[in-house]
């Protein structure tokens, strides 16, 4: 299934930490699936709150760690109106590997994740990946490359998909044998990628006891 | 009636929360609907009061969100003197979709809307969308494609236009099948643009309730 | 075994005050053992938390000081949890030779225990050189240039190194006369770049006392 442009797809294999969540990205080599790693430092006096990026981000991507930033904030107030993280804390986002030029607004949802995973303190599904643009308020946009990432995500070992609902058609018109055996969910706001995220894998009375995303 | 440059047209489809306005661009692709988002975040200690602006703004664009950050500031000093939103919150706006280029000061009264939208938590009025360059002290200034811009706001389902008082001949001078079933606002200063985007959509009693802008 | 890109490679001959570390790279022009240095000076009043780059390094290089800087911060959380010096020391990073260009992210463990190394005030072992792009939360990176690096650090009389457990392959598959007489380590999280670098040399009781990394 075509040859890998990051060697780094399973670096977080058996499930990653709060801060960190698998994307989905795609250029002209290919699908690829990509970890977006946040860590934060909380600052010792007054200040913090600043968000740093590395990974050689180019400008869109560079912008959607903005709107993930701002979004994440808001949404947390909706959780933990008193949760004080991210005015305390400075936060780092990264995409490895280190030296490969990557770009695209498509990663938004995942950086968003990626924010509250570690404000929440809470690791999302050990199996999921996700891919989607994200607006200021939370609507999630379609993006390119459905197949390719599909493949890409494959390869990985996911097995459990969120999808921008505006790429439903391109899903469903995948070759069966691509589709087998994936989990898919299709996003609207950000409020359907968290509830997919942070679910309980196989958990007994379906649902998250006592954490439900407000709805937007 | 061409192709459609931006897919999230109708993102917003029913209407949109405080902080976000449709704008009207104009490309060498033909006219767009655009929304201005603008979300905010309370800044937990003292500081606060910043402007972000993200969505491949060129830099007459950015320049725009500075001016309409300062116009509505002074703006919400009319209405509510002791409103202290705008110091208290750190902002963010954002133009979907993300990756495409945008560029030009016709949406600087769309944001000056977008920002007053929601220091005001009131929405506008779900049909309306509007295009306009602003001056600092609020005179609003004619801009490019009309016509381009009024086939986009039909495609996108609009009835209710504000155009500058500058662009009245150019309205005019459209063809009938173009301009039947819009109801169209030209405006000299800002506060005509406001009084028609907050008004009441089919208000009883003819003007709004208690909330009128004051006088330029 | 080829000419010297760097002429530096002996800058410490004998052991690195705290803060230098040797690292190696690797360019069209052969390997090099190249000196990260870092200086620290005291903020006198509140702020600092800064740090500054120089050596002619590339944009992936520059982002790997960020990415070092980051983890070394929340890494030294780890171990004393009341250490302010990264809050309170503005920290600046170069790599002689200053008139070379340099580029790449595999100087990112080097640059990392570089930092510790200061912020703990403890020197790295005489002997040792090493190489890996670190990712932001601690995974170690294969790299490039293996052979040369090897040939590169041999020249320089070091005879412990630490690569990427990722290019362990790489290494086992060098002629017998290269890998001769060398100490190897292989890396899979930045944990075990410390447990060596900080390793005493041919300390009596095996292990440092009372100076362990946390498990990650």
């Amino acid at each position: 299934v075509g040859k890998r442009v990051f060697t780094s797809d399973r670096l977080y294999e058996g499930g990653a930490p709060p801060g960190v969540v698998m994307g989905l990205s795609w250029t002209a080599m290919g699908g690829a699936s990509l970890y977006i790693e946040v860590q934060s430092v909380r600052h010792k006096s007054s200040g913090g709150g600043t968000l740093t990026s590395t990974g050689q981000m180019g400008s869109v991507m560079e912008e959607s760690t903005r709107i993930a930033h701002t979004f994440a904030r808001r949404k947390l107030e909706d959780f933990q109106a008193d949760n004080a993280f991210f005015d305390t804390h400075d936060l780092h986002m990264h995409v490895p590997e280190g030296s490969i030029p990557k770009e695209g607004p498509s990663a938004g949802v995942t950086m968003t994740t990626a924010l509250l995973s570690l404000a929440l303190n809470r690791s999302v599904r050990a199996d999921v990946a996700m891919t989607g643009e994200i607006s200021l308020t939370g609507k999630v946009l379609p993006v390119g490359g459905i197949k390719e990432k599909t493949i890409a995500a494959r390869r990985s070992g996911v097995t459990c998909l969120i999808f921008p609902h505006g790429n439903k058609k391109d899903f469903e018109e995948l070759p069966g044998y691509l589709k087998e055996g994936l989990e898919v969910h299709f996003a609207t706001v950000y409020n359907d990628v968290f509830d997919c995220a942070f679910a309980e894998e196989s958990g007994g009375g379906g649902g998250s006891g006592g954490f439900l995303a407000p709805k937007e």
